[in-house]
């Protein structure tokens, strides 16, 4: 590596992970002090924020993905001439994968196969159904979503992506073929959807988004996931319709309340699927921010413009 | 649609499915009696084959992937003159996407999950797995093989694709990535893989293929796949591995022996995940025969080369 490749902080812990010193150096820079660097990765809390930066500083890169507590800790109006990037969408590669598995799981009639004692071919045959030509929706287009739609892709499911606005959803892997529906026309999507992938964010107007209404326009096939907040299902009319065979079945990493309480019928149900908000469990955090710093460290020493950029005046 | 679109009969059954008469004509073709047509797609058995074809018929389209019955009954030799496609590679993607089911499934710890009766988010939290910057070796790069790869891409595994020859595996959706290795040697694999998946065909050299020294070479962390034959895994070999933590876990679609015995171990291991040979049920069968005619149909209006022609004199 030559002396004059870009120098960049992790911070504040100097003995940083050997993971992020990897990502840095595979990225074509070179880890180094503070005082000399052109950027600092920063794994620390907003209160261990230097007060202080080097003249020569030009991006910091901070750990999460909502990053609230350095706005309000003031960290981005203190370095005002200085780029902030988040790490939003560097954790949604494993929350879409759980998704998937989700799906796949209950199309394919896991639940069912994982408490047999005998062989029952003839009797699993009519219930293991595929993707392939399937309609799956996907309830918000971001981070999740569109990590989502390219792992669908190979598998023959047609997408449909709701956003907000209904601008095209594109992006690295994301065919032509999706379909965008902006939110305010969800309501024509459930009777011709096949599935439902919930994978937006939980604000007043998508409380309770799927209910008895939603459901019921649902197919008896239809599994409907849920990886992004408990409160945008209504619960109690899920549970109804899963025992009453109005959908296929759900799968779900999140729950209204959470954590779901011991003798709650969604835990025995068997065309329920629980998964304790784990789809992004701590070990896999990590590798995801190399990735997303070895990214981002790449762009910055090629001079091109950097992921999740953060609005230092709105904070996010 | 113009009368001199190419004109395409089904048969035996003059009524034919209409999902088949829809990827005729979806093709750019239309459905006519065999009199008129430049080719047959043939839904029957090979006793009633018709002993003589119009001078009009170049092509004939057969519904299985193996056509060893449709070869010994003389059906190719008859008609010397006339091109045979069989249905090779079509019902591939149902297996495949069953593949991805089963090694998802395991590696982000679903059976635990199934079981669950209570939050145990902390208690599952280090077991939950991602396949992303994974290794997944995939024995056999056949039709299903070569449909699992690009399903693979997206969730960020890398793939080694083991085969005889040791041929670079290319193809649509394949990644220059895909690491393809000769089966001779397999050996060097087993140590650098993170998980396998069992995909080639069942012959006196891949008899117990995975055994109790291969098993050993793998992570405790790994998951074996096998959608192929049973008798590529040696089960008591397995099911000690499973026993011991010395690999995290099995899904067989396929055991030996087939159909797996009432109180075999197989169906109680927490981290066995059984299904009975239903990767590719029947409803699952006519769909894709479908897809494969109209993606044929299509070929053969426009003059390009078929998909899985047959060699008729070998017979495959």
């Amino acid at each position: 590596m030559p002396e004059s490749a870009t120098v960049i902080a992790i911070g504040p812990d100097p003995s940083a992970p050997r993971l992020l010193e990897k990502a840095v150096v595979g990225a074509g820079a070179r880890v180094g002090a503070l005082a000399e660097a052109e950027a600092l990765i920063w794994t620390g809390q907003p209160g261990d924020f230097p007060t202080e930066l080097p003249a020569s500083v030009r991006w910091v890169q901070l750990p999460a993905a909502g990053i609230e507590d350095f706005f309000d800790a003031g960290v981005l109006r203190a370095h005002p001439g200085v780029e902030f990037t988040s790490a939003a969408g560097a954790f949604s590669h494993s929350v879409a994968e759980h998704a998937l598995m989700l799906l796949l799981a209950g199309v394919r009639y896991l639940p069912e196969h994982l408490r047999a004692t005998s062989w029952q071919q003839r009797e699993f045959f009519p219930h293991v159904g595929s993707l392939r030509g399937k309609t799956v929706t996907i309830v918000g287009a971001g981070g999740i979503g569109r990590a989502l739609i390219p792992m669908l892709a190979p598998l023959g499911a047609h997408v449909i992506a709701v956003n907000r606005s209904g601008r095209r959803v594109t992006g690295d892997g994301i065919p032509d073929s999706v379909e965008t529906v902006p939110a305010e026309q969800l309501g024509r999507v459930w009777s011709h959807t096949d599935h439902v992938v919930v994978a937006a964010p939980a604000t007043a107007q998508t409380r309770h988004l799927i209910g008895a209404d939603e459901l019921a326009r649902l197919k008896p096939s239809s599994w409907v996931i849920n990886v992004a907040r408990g409160s945008l299902i209504d619960t109690a009319a899920l549970v109804e319709a899963l025992t009453g065979g109005v959908i296929g079945g759900a799968g779900l990493d999140v729950t209204e309340p959470e954590p779901l309480p011991d003798g709650h019928p969604l835990w025995t149900l068997p065309n329920a699927i629980i998964t304790p908000h784990d789809s992004n469990p701590p070990q896999l955090r990590l590798a995801a921010f190399a990735d997303h710093v070895g990214a981002n460290v790449a762009r910055f020493v090629d001079g091109r413009p950097l992921h999740a950029i953060v609005d230092t005046d709105r904070g996010y």
